[in-house]
């Protein structure tokens, strides 16, 4: 069994991101890290036909309850989070139990969510199943759910006791979230590491046959930059912002098209586009070239490199005044100086984000 | 004027409890603790009739918005939490606000819980206009709201930037709410401090008169004994457990006959009257005499020392189940030794608590 391990190092806690194909069969992943005798495990009903009964085998001598949640970003709001707490009520949980998140991002952060406001905070453990849970959301803590007028506007900084990636669960995921979750792994490479970038140019064919041995090098490099920043700036004051790349221009993408319509790796590819214009524009050292290469990569895992039709400038400006990133009223954007090389720029004049939007396919008028 | 300061003093956080005559007509107390240019004043009607201009004229230069919540306990939930995240993203409030609790310990646990989850945190400031928040709630940390199930069951520890209690609010505060906040007062002399406490019976006169140095010298010691169990102890991992004499039942009381119907001191001091007896039955070192010497302090205060005549022992011993101080199924209770000392007993019998609650009051069937 092919298997390794990462760190996130924190101040008052540090925790273990177990990757490798097959983890979950063996008990000793998810059990090691369970404190107490009760579980709730939280997922939707696609997954729980997949995995859960793997799990819930591990537990034959505790209690261990379930909460199914509807599918999908667009019940990723108060009122389904609420669904967590009448079970772990009506079920006699108290502070010590522990609940385990199985499934994608929406089940991770509302999972994660929950137990950090459940009697002020239970501990919780993260089975990511979907890539992009497993290579970005599941590690670092940010937990919460979304506002008819933000994305992610509600939540909390909340560590796991333990992520547990199973690689494996990448076979049963459909092909357009698979895709989706290449959107945040190519993020990485753009921001962090030119050659881990150029690796995946060279190794995306295996990457989207699922190549074990692939998958591994893939999801291992991710979670050790994403463990790396998170140790460094848990709180996202600094460091840590630099994994928005893109995002606040796709936030706002998903925001105006209503939750749902895109996967957040779509949005997120789409945003990355934007997000280069405006580096080009700004830097200076990036060059057109640079911007294909990343266009092609984005195109061979079938991601959007356009923004969506259906949005307005106006619509989208809207979305992006309402982003946290905003900071006294100053438009705050990550961006690129070079492949591999990441910068905040603090006061982007508002003509050059409106001419990025325009060159990435919005109109002015909708 | 007078005026005292104490300081919670955390690891990574520790911020200053103003107390005087008068603080909120000086601007210096509120605002030295605001970081930002945005503040949203979270309170109710009532208790903006009388101070909200009073806060809104020193912030004429800033986006100063107000958001009015219901009045009482039975709106602290989740949806009545939400209207508090509609005006902050309403108004545009970014993670540079500020959101101020202006009110009792209602609008403090909900907008302490809102600041801990707006956008993952952003500062506030307890401005507590109740005895019981003054002297107990707003100093801490302990936020949230409560679910049909269970009273604070969902919510965070999270820590104000500063607590500014200006005890002329006090003289605006209904009898009934004055005297629910004494049944913490006097806790905190049962609890930790006999001189305190013999103190209490010499000058209640005073206090009920709202004489203004003896309700200095009330709050100033009860902040001062709360500030070093929270500095000691954040997140009631032992000592701060100590402050929850008499909540077991309090809580079971006023879940048992639906929140709004007793006002939280109210049920704290009759669930003391039930620690009271559970004390002498487990740890016979306490008197029946000392009982009665509570018992008579609280009836001045015109407080029930006695259980609801409406909840049976069943009821209430559901209730009690619930709650988050079980640990394994085990039956935990804050005791007494003596006037002044403490302690807490991990596995009290079922049948001593039975029979507290029929010397209560408590009927077995209902």
């Amino acid at each position: 069994m092919m298997k390794t391990t990462c760190h996130v190092h924190l101040k008052h806690h540090s925790y273990p991101i177990y990757i490798g194909s097959g983890l979950l069969k063996d008990p000793f992943w998810v059990k090691a890290h369970i404190p107490h005798s009760k579980v709730m495990i939280v997922t939707n009903p696609s997954i729980a036909s997949w995995y859960l009964p793997l799990i819930q085998s591990q537990f034959q001598n505790s209690q261990c309850d379930v909460t199914l949640l509807p599918e999908g970003e667009a019940f990723k709001n108060l009122n389904i989070l609420y669904l967590i707490f009448d079970e772990l009520l009506t079920h006699g949980h108290h502070r010590d139990t522990c609940i385990i998140a199985l499934g994608g991002g929406v089940i991770g952060d509302m999972a994660g969510f929950a137990a950090s406001c459940y009697q002020r905070g239970v501990p919780f453990i993260q089975i990511p199943t979907s890539l992009l849970a497993q290579v970005d959301s599941s590690v670092g803590g940010k937990t919460g759910v979304n506002h008819p007028l933000g994305k992610n506007m509600i939540g909390a900084f909340y560590q796991p006791q333990a992520v547990v990636i199973d690689t494996e669960t990448l076979q049963t995921l459909p092909t357009r979230e698979f895709n989706a979750g290449l959107a945040e792994v190519i993020k990485y490479g753009l921001m962090f590491d030119k050659e881990f970038f150029e690796w995946l140019e060279k190794n995306m064919d295996k990457i989207l046959a699922k190549d074990p041995e692939a998958l591994q090098t893939t999801l291992h490099r991710c979670c050790e930059i994403k463990a790396e920043i998170v140790s460094k700036d848990e709180r996202e004051e600094g460091l840590r912002a630099l994994l928005n790349f893109g995002h606040t221009f796709g936030h706002a993408f998903e925001g105006a098209q209503g939750y749902g319509e895109w996967l957040h790796g779509e949005a997120v590819a789409a945003g990355m586009m934007v997000a280069l214009y405006l580096s080009m524009d700004c830097s200076e050292s990036l060059s057109l070239e640079d911007i294909q290469r990343v266009e092609r990569l984005l195109k061979k895992c079938q991601l959007p490199t356009q923004a969506p039709q259906s949005v307005s400038i106006k619509d989208c400006l809207a979305w992006m005044r309402r982003d946290k990133k905003i900071k006294d009223d100053k438009m705050r954007f990550i961006l690129l100086h070079s492949l591999g090389e990441a910068f905040i720029h603090e006061t982007v004049p508002m003509e050059k984000v409106m001419m990025a939007l325009e060159q990435s396919g919005l109109s002015k008028e909708c």
